[in-house]
C-alpha cells in the first residue's frame, strides 16, 4: 500500500499528494516513513520564498509569477502559509483569489497551511510539504508567508531564493524597518509601484542595503546551531556576493513581474555557479536535522520521567526552592541515571 | 565576590543590576549561577507585557503607564524588547524618548534588548532580566515588544497580564487580524483614539472577541509541551473567565491610560482570587524549564558526536542517501551507545 502511494506521488497524482501532505501536517508516523521513500527523489525543485506585510499584495504577485513560470513550461506548486490562527480566514481567501486564475491547470498545485500549535510545527510541516512537491516533480515551489519577524525568517530558511515584498509608505517610519527580513532577502519588490511614495520606498531600501551589509548577517541567520559545530564546507569556490536587486511591480496588472521572475532564476544560476547553492543546501538540511534532533531528545527525556517527578520539580520551582536551571539539572540527573528504567 | 553582587542586586544597586543583565544576555556561566541565588527572592513582581504593531505608540503608552504606577508609589522596571536586528535602532530610539520623561527617577529602571542570534535566546534573556528586576524589588515590570506573530507570543508568555495595542485602521483588512495575538490579550487598547476609524476598530475587536472564544485557545497557546504531560493543577477553584476589556487611549496626552492601569491591576487581583494566577505561574515556569531542558539535551548530545560524524551525516543527507529523520536516528544511536565515549 505504501509502495503504491509512493508510486502515485512520484507520478504526480494530485489526490495522493494532497493526502500525504495532510498526513504530514498531522505528523502521522506512517507519513514520516513514506517521506523517507520520497526523499531520494527530492533536490530538483527551486524553492522560492515570498514574504511581506499583510496587504502588500503577496498572493497576487505569487499568482502572476506562477503564470509566467507556467508560460515557460515549468510546473508550479504554491504553498501558502499563514502563521496566524485558523480563524483569520486569510489562507482560505488566498485560495479563492487564486482559483479564478489557475484553476484547472494540471501543472499548478495550490496548498494552504495555517498554524496548528507551535510555529516549529508549522515550519516542519511546510518543509515536509515541499519535499512531497519536489518528489512529485514540481520544478518551482513558491512558498508564500504572511508576517513580520521570526516567523518568516524560520520559513524563509526553507527557500533557496527569498523575495521580500514591500509597498509604498514603507520607509517612512524607522520602526517599520525589519532588519531581520532585509537580511534574508535575495530580491526586493516594491509592489503597488503606481502609488505615491514608491520612489521613496525604493530609495529607503537601497540605502538600507548599503548600510546593512547583508552578507555576514545573512549567514548568521541561516546558521543552525548544529552547523556552528561543523567546519565550513571546503570553500574552493568562494561564496560569490549576490547583491539583492530592487524591482517595482504592479501585481494586479502584472507589470514588472517578469523581471522579478528573471531575477529569481538568475539568482539560482549564480548561486549554483559560485558554489553558494551547495553551501546553503547543507545549512538548510543541517538546520532541519537540528530541529528534529531537538524534538526527539526532549521526547525521549520526558518519556523517562514520571508525572510525579515532573510535578514535584514544578512545585519546587513554583515555591522558589529550585530555580529553573537547577530543575533542569535534577530532571537530567534522573533521566540519565544508568540504572533507571522508566519511572512509574 | 558573588555574594557581594547578590547583596547589591537585592538592595537595588543599579550598576549591579545592569551588569548582571548584560552577563545574562551573553549567557555567561557565572551569571546563571548567580541567578540561582536571586531566584528565591523572585515571585513578587507583576509582569505586564505590552505588544502591538510598529507605530502603534507602545513606547509612549508604556511611559505613561510607568508614570501612573510611580504616582501610586510603585517601583517600575521597563524592559524594551526588539526582536528585529540591532541595526534598526528602534530600541535605542525608545530609550531616548523615555529618558526625557523618566530620567533621574530612582524608582524607574529602563533596559532595552535587541535580538542576538535566535529568538529563543532573546526570550530567555528577557525572562532572566525580569528575575533580576523582581529580586531587586521592582514591583511592576513592563515588558514591551514589537512585532506580530510568534515573536510576541513567546515573549508574552513571560507576562502575567498582556496588553495588546492597536490603532484605528486595524480591522479594515481581514488579513491584518492576528488571531494569535488576540488570544494572548488580557486587555485591549485602541491607541490614537482621536483618529478617524477608532469606533470601527473597537467594534471589530469586540466582534472578534465574541467570535474568537479566547478561553480555550489561550490555554493552548500558553501550554508548554512539558505541561501537556503533567496533570492539571487541582482545580478546586475553577479558573474564572476573564473577559478582556477594550479601552481607548491617546497616549501622547495620557488620556485613558489610567483606566488601562486600573484594568491591569484588576486583572491581577481577579486572577489571584480565582486561583488562575497560580495555574498560570506553573505554566510559565513549566514552559521555561522545557526550553532550558531542550537546549541542554541538544548541547549534551552534540558534545558526544565528532565533527567528522556530523559532517558525514550531513553529506549523506545532502546526497539524498539519508533523509533528515534517518539522519537523526543515526546521530541518536551513536550518541546513546553505552560504550561510547566522546568520538574524536
Amino acid at each position: 500500500l505504501t509502495a503504491l502511494l509512493v508510486e502515485q506521488i512520484l507520478q504526480g497524482n494530485r489526490r495522493a499528494i494532497a493526502r500525504q501532505i495532510s498526513r504530514l501536517e498531522n505528523n502521522q508516523a506512517e507519513a514520516l516513513s513514506l517521506l523517507a521513500e520520497l526523499y531520494p527523489h527530492t533536490g530538483q525543485a527551486h524553492l522560492i520564498g515570498l514574504t511581506g506585510p499583510p496587504g502588500a499584495g503577496k498572493s497576487t504577485l505569487v499568482n502572476q509569477m506562477a503564470k509566467i513560470f507556467r508560460r515557460d513550461g515549468k510546473t508550479v506548486a504554491i504553498l501558502s502559509i499563514d502563521p496566524t490562527s485558523p480563524f483569520t480566514g486569510g489562507a482560505l481567501l488566498g485560495d479563492r483569489i487564486r482559483l479564478t486564475d489557475l484553476a484547472g491547470d494540471p501543472g499548478v498545485f495550490v496548498r494552504s497551511m495555517a498554524t496548528r500549535g507551535s510555529l516549529g510545527g508549522l515550519a516542519r510541516a511546510a518543509a515536509n510539504a515541499t519535499k512531497v512537491f519536489d518528489a512529485a516533480g514540481y520544478e518551482i515551489i513558491l512558498i508564500e508567508t504572511v508576517g513580520v519577524g521570526q516567523d518568516e525568517v524560520e520559513i524563509a530558511r526553507l527557500a533557496h531564493s527569498v523575495v521580500v515584498i514591500e509597498t509604498p509608505g514603507f520607509g517612512d517610519e524607522v520602526q517599520a524597518i525589519k532588519a531581520g527580513v532585509l537580511e534574508i532577502a535575495d530580491v526586493f519588490v516594491v509592489n503597488k509601484a503606481d502609488r505615491e511614495g514608491a520612489d521613496r520606498t525604493v530609495a529607503a531600501l537601497s540605502m538600507m542595503l548599503e548600510l546593512g551589509e547583508p552578507g555576514p548577517a545573512k549567514t548568521a541567520f541561516h546558521h543552525g546551531r548544529l552547523l556552528e559545530m561543523t567546519p565550513p564546507v571546503p570553500a574552493s569556490r568562494p561564496e560569490t556576493k549576490w547583491r539583492p536587486p530592487i524591482y517595482r511591480t504592479i501585481a494586479t496588472t502584472g507589470e514588472g513581474v517578469a523581471e522579478v521572475v528573471q531575477a529569481v532564476v538568475r539568482h539560482r544560476a549564480q548561486q549554483i555557479a559560485s558554489g553558494a547553492w551547495q553551501v546553503q543546501e547543507r545549512r538548510r538540511l543541517g538546520f532541519e536535522i537540528q530541529q528534529i534532533l531537538q524534538e526527539r531528545l526532549l521526547a525521549n527525556c520526558l518519556a523517562k520521567l514520571s508525572l510525579t517527578r515532573l510535578n514535584q520539580v514544578l512545585d519546587d520551582v513554583a515555591a522558589r526552592q529550585l530555580d529553573p536551571y537547577q530543575a533542569v539539572e535534577t530532571l537530567l540527573a534522573v533521566a540519565e541515571a544508568p540504572a533507571n528504567g522508566i519511572e512509574k
